[in-house]
This record gives C-alpha cells, structure tokens and sequence, in this order.
C-alpha cells in the first residue's frame, strides 16, 4: 500500500496556534478555518480532533476536499470517523472516492454503516435516496409508548434534538404511522403505538426527485418526512436540512445553467476545472455567433453604402438580449418554484407578449428618437424604432418558448438558455433592422 | 362604509363542485385550485371554509391575492380568521393592505394579536423580526418541568408539530437557555428549569439580515432559533419553514436582480406592473447601449471602407458577453452564499483572470481561424484573435469587480450587475476589435 503512514509533515507554528483554537470552536468554523489550507495542513489539522469533531468538520468541509481527504488519509482513521458522520453525509463524502479506494474503505468498515451506506451510493444523487439519511427510529405498531420511549433514549443522534419523528411500521418494516410528540409526552404510556399513532403520514418514494421533494416541504411546511420504497418499507428519512441544502444547490444549478455553467462549480473550484466546465458552451455560442454574424453579412452591401448601420446594431443587440433575459429569468424560476402548471405556459405567452409590445412601443420611440437626433437621419431613426419593437416581442416569445421548449424535451429548462435566448433576439433584430434598412434605400433611393 | 356585505354572488355550478370537495384537502392543495380564479370565486370559496381552513388557506395564497382579499372582505369575517393565523404569516398578509384598512382591521382584533401584529409589522421586511413568529414556549427559570411540560400541553399551536423549542427566560424574559427534548422526557419532573437547561443557546439579534440568518441556519443546521432585542429579552423565533422561503426568495431576488427585475416579479404579476418593474432597469441599459453605439461610431471611417468588420461585432459581442455572465454569475451566487469572505476576492480575481485567459486563447484562436476561413483575410482574422483573447480576460475582470464593487458601495452585488457586465465586455471588445483593425489597416496600407 502506497500510503504515507509514517510522514507526518511538520506543523507550521502559525497552524500549531490555529489548532489550538480549535476546543471551543463549532465544526462549521473550524470548517472555515482550514479549508482554505493545502491538503497536508488540513490532514494534520484533523489529527488533532476527536473522531466525532473530525467527521463533524470533514462533513462541513466542500465536497471536492472531502473527496480528497478520504483519497488519501489513514483507512483507520477513515474507519474511525464515518461511523460517526449521519450515513447520507458519509455517503455524499464517498461519492466521488475513486472505486478501488470506495471498496477498500467499505471493508474497513463496521457492518451496519457499510450496509447503510452502499444502500445510501446506489441511488440517484438528486433522488430522495440521495439526500435521506437512514437514521431515523421506528417502532413496531405492537409496542407501546413506554417501549417507544425507550427507543428515543437510547438513540445517542438525537442526543442534541429538538425534534423528533417516531415513525410506526408493522413486522414487514411498512410504514403505517407516526407518534405525535404530545402522544409521547402526555397520552398513557401503556397504549400500544398502533392506537395511539397518527395514520395519515405524508411519505415520498426513494426514487422521488429532490426538487419535487422541496417544493413539498415549502408547499406544505413538513419539517421531515419518511421515505420508503416499492413495497412501502421505510428505507430512510429526509429532513429539512437537507431540503435547505437542495434548495441552494438547485437554485445554483439553475443560476448556472442559463448562462453555461455546470452548475456545480464555485469560487473554490480550481482554474483549470473551471476552464474546461466552460470551454464546451461557449463553444457552443461561438456556433451561434457566427450565426448572428452571417445574418449580418445578408446586408454587407447595405452595410458598406450607410456604414453608420453597424453603430445601431449593439443597441439594437443589447437591449433585446437583455429584455429576453428578463423574460426567461422569470420564467425558469417560476418553473423551478413549481409556479407554472402544465397549460398555463400559454397565458404566461401571451402575458409576456404583451409586455413585449409595451416596452417595444416605450424604447423603440426612445431608440428612433435619439438616433434621429444624434444622426439627423430619420428613416433610420424609423427603422431603428420598428426593428426595437419587432424585437421585444421575439424576445419576450423567445424568453418563454425556449425554457418552455426544453422541459417539453425532458431537458432542464434552465440549460443554456440565455445563450439561446440572446441568439434568436440577435438574429430577429439585425434581420429585421438590416432588412428595414435595405427596403428603407431602395425606396426613398437613398 | 362602502363594503358589499349583502351581495353574495351567485356561484357557478362549476365552482360549487370545486368547493364541495375542499372537505378532504390540503389548504396549500385548496390555495392552488382557487389562486386563479377571480377575486369574488375566491371570497365565495373561502365562505364555504371554517376559519381556521380560511386562515391557512389564506396563507398559502400570493401575497399579491392575500392582500386585495383583506382590501374586500367583511371586516367582522378577518377578525375572525387572522386570529387563526400564525402571527408572522398574519403580519405578511397585512403589510401591504391600505394604512386605513389595516387600522380598521387591527381595531376588531382582540388585544393580544393586535398587539401582536402591530409589533412585527414594525420590523423591516428582511429582518430577523419580519420573518419571526411570536408563537413560542417560554418559561420561567424557577419553574420546575412538570410545569414546563404543562405549558407545552396547554399550547394549541403545537398540536401538529414534532418539534418543540422550550426556551428559559429569566423574570425580566431575557433569554437564558433551552430545554432539550430528552430533558422534557426522561428528567425528573421536580428538577428547576434552570438546573437542566443547555445555557450556550444561539440566538439573533431582531435587527439582523434575514440572508444572514439564513446562511447560520445553513451553516449550524439549526432547525429554529429565537429572536431576542436589544436587552436580550426573548422576543420571537424563526424557524426553519421561514428560512426555506428566505433561502427561495434571495435567490428568485439575486437572479432578477441580476437582468434589472424588481426581485419580486412572478409569472402571476400583471402585465402592467412588469412593464413598470422592467422599464426602468431598461432605460439604463439604453443608454449604456448608446455609450456602446458611440464606441463604434469612432471607427465609422474605418467601417465605410471595411464593411465586413461590422460582421465581427456581434461575435465578439456575445461572446465576450457570455463568458462576462459565466464569472458574473459564480461570484453573485458565491457572494450569497457567504462562500467568498473578506480579502479572497483578490484571489477570486486571479482565478477568473487564469480562466478568462485560457478561455481567451482557445475561443480567439477558433474565432480568428474561423474568420480567416470564411473571409479570406488573414489580417482581419488575427486582429479578431487578439481582440477576442484580451475581452475574454476583460470579462471575467468585469465579472469580478462589478459585483465586489457594487458590494462594497453596501449595494446589492446582484443589481443589474449584468447589464454593467455586458456594456463593458462590448465596449472593451468592440473598442479593442475595431481599434486593432483600424492600425492593421494603417500599418499595410490596406
């Protein structure tokens, strides 16, 4: 084995004191602190802490360095430490561990949190398998409220709780209930839980999309809910926060996709990541420039007699990729917040068009205006003024059709939207204020 | 008083089916059936609903609707049903209604929820005390827990909840401490209050930002956290249902804000109030567009003679725009998400300078053998090249600095951060391109 077991790196004195902090410090700072680190430093940062603090710490720390951490620290400190994460953390950790490691760490480990977690790596990262955490307690519908009690007790997770969910299940572990925390408190500790329990229990499927599952926490204001598989067994519980942490992760996703990012990359993500997550789409946009760029070209005769046409096209460009781009952030997020049903996409279309309409009418006077003005030309303040207009509209349509289009296609409506958004209103506006201009020339002969 | 007391409308076959199955539903599944019906449907499906139905389906309406119902329902019905609310969502749906109104409403209510309401409604919107509720358990520090457990089972509001924060005040109600579950449960009921509590509770100032407190909510995993003033007196809790629609709302907020959106936009606003929320934001961006138009127009010579270069302008402009909107997205979402502290701008600067320089090189090189190709003119092609490269590295810088400048003028980072960024990647883009040509053309006297 290839590990460094005996290199111990030497502690800068500057570290040494930061370490020393760390007694009285929360995991999430301590987080804080060393994440900024290089690897090493962290690694002798976390030698310092008892297994609980570490797998606290490690569990705060960004994926990427989790990964990496558990790539290359001790196996027996690693074995030492996931016993100690909430299994859907230790999961999330494990994801991304190359295979090989995955398998030798899995072995090192006691064989309740193994099984646990290989369950945890083998759903979908964004299905509720993929953010519930298996630690949740469930009591046999013949036991009664004193037993449950019991149970709680013994639970050492719940240990610094506020809440607590104590779901009822029948000898096969289905999920026919829940214990009420007042049942718990108050009602008669003889009852057997199966008379006492509540029985209509919301629970998701562990094949339920993550964003689907947020929007049932903030639709109907659950604070956990129970999740279970084909055959109704509980297999696992999601809590909110782990919603939090969906909500956040697909509102990024969702910020990031538009404009051709991956959606998972961060300040902390390394350059040369970075450039690769980006290259793809704005090879992609480098397609549809020179698409906008041969519309152009439709009129390098015009453009060659009246050269002061080129000064309008960034008017004409801008203010229609930015009003389309208006249009679509509004619409993405309204898909995303679940706001827009299945049919009403049309009145949202037709909404928007008429803000298309009156804003065209608005800035189209003023671009005509001004460029009348500063150019003393007026067919083209003219045309410059109808082309704004034309182009509202296609970029109000264009801002709902495309993210409209792509969940049709089954693709995330968010994906490279604006990318596409601002293509269609360049190309609809030069065509437009090219071709007016064109037809302009060879009517009043200019 | 000018209210319609005796006119009931009648109701349509059609809605009276609606209605009779409201029995068996959720109030967020009733909300969603009735939030696009007319103002009078709705308040005739409300009449068919107990209060207590009323209030929560009421909550679950945009605020948009909450507000013109309280503008037009009887007075004598909202004093029955606010009462019925939490009072952070009853101080949410009143914040809009007419100054009068609300002084019509606040008198019919009984003192305590008056009292109540009035409190919050003084709180800034986005604060610790515009997101609270004043629903909490606190009990004495001498009480015993017997007492403690006697005040959660007098507590209606609860009665659903598998959460319980008991909070310990002292005699002047400043905070002390919390009763964990397991004290409440397994502790012997004579013991003081303040024998058992955890002392180290966490708490907000009702002044802090709700983006904050979002991101310590985050950050701790905190399922609640009380509220106290400037005398540490315990004045509220916000809870974790409060901080997933913070976490929805900054987000819909950063990504408005970013194309010139109000933030508070919905696909359900009228058409009229997204034209005026829109309007203003593009006005500006008209006239950075016509700063961009004037750019152009010093090369206007070199235009006459060269049209094609006209055809260059809008691949450099969405391009340079594009990866602009990349490096301005990750840092606005970074900066929301606290990932980006005092002094790492610079290295985030850094980082994105790398990137833009790398993405530089390969898009300018593909855009200049691209031109080459299609226009046979080398010298163009390679003018292209550079242009390309340098906007490239003058986007992400935009990137960057927009958003961490507008931060430190205490701005908002989001704010209309993508219009500044796309006028400067065109003006640098197209002042370098055309500037750069207008050499080539003078050095081999083209």
């Amino acid at each position: 084995m290839s590990e460094q077991e005996e290199r111990i790196p030497k502690v800068s004195e500057d570290l040494a004191q930061k370490i020393r902090a760390f007694k009285d410090m929360h995991p999430s700072d301590i987080a804080s602190e060393i994440d900024d680190l290089a690897l090493d430093e962290i690694r002798a940062s976390l030698r310092e802490l008892e297994d609980e603090m570490a797998a606290d710490v490690i569990t705060e720390l960004p994926l990427e360095i989790q990964t990496r951490l558990l790539e290359n620290m001790r196996l027996e400190r690693i074995s030492d430490i996931i016993p100690e994460m909430n299994s859907d953390d230790a999961a999330d950790a494990l994801g991304n561990v190359s295979p090989e490691r995955l398998q030798d760490i899995i072995e090192k480990l006691p064989d309740e949190e193994a099984e646990d977690i290989t369950d945890l790596l083998e759903y979908p990262e964004d299905s509720a398998g993929g953010i519930m955490q298996k630690e949740f307690i469930a009591v046999d519908e013949s036991m009664n409220l004193a037993q449950a009690r019991e149970a709680i007790r013994r639970d050492e997770d719940q240990d610094e709780d506020s809440s607590i969910y104590v779901y009822v299940v029948d000898a096969e572990r289905r999920l026919k209930g829940v214990l009420r925390l007042r049942d718990l408190l108050f009602r008669d500790l003889r009852l057997k839980a199966r008379d006492v329990m509540t029985t209509d229990v919301s629970s998701v499927h562990v094949l339920d999309d993550q964003e689907q599952i947020a929007n049932l926490f903030q639709k109907y204001n659950y604070s956990a809910l129970p999740v279970v598989d084909d055959s109704e067994t509980l297999v696992g519980l999601v809590t909110s926060d782990d919603v939090m942490d969906v909500l956040q992760e697909e509102a990024t996703e969702d910020m990031q996709r538009m404009v051709g990012l991956s959606g998972e990359e961060g300040v902390i993500t390394p350059w040369h990541r970075s450039v690769k997550n980006r290259l793809p789409w704005l090879c992609i946009n480098l397609v549809t420039a020179f698409v906008v760029a041969w519309v152009v070209s439709l009129f390098e005769g015009t453009i060659d007699r009246f050269a002061v046409l080129a000064i309008f096209l960034p008017i004409i460009g801008l203010l229609g990729g930015n009003a389309g781009s208006q249009t679509l952030t509004i619409v993405v997020r309204s898909l995303a917040l679940g706001e827009i049903e299945n049919k009403e996409w049309r009145r949202v279309l037709i909404k928007e068009i008429m803000v298309g309409c009156s804003l065209g009418v608005a800035i189209g006077l003023l671009v005509g205006l001004i460029s009348w003005l500063w150019r003393g030309n007026y067919i083209f303040g003219v045309v410059a003024c109808i082309a704004m207009m034309l182009n509202m509209v296609a970029a109000a349509m264009a801002g709902v059709l495309v993210p409209i289009g792509l969940k049709t296609l089954k693709v995330d409506p968010a994906l490279a939207s604006s990318i596409m958004v601002t293509t269609v209103t360049d190309v609809v506006g030069f065509f437009l204020f090219l071709g007016l201009a064109t037809l302009a020339i060879s009517f009043y002969a200019l």
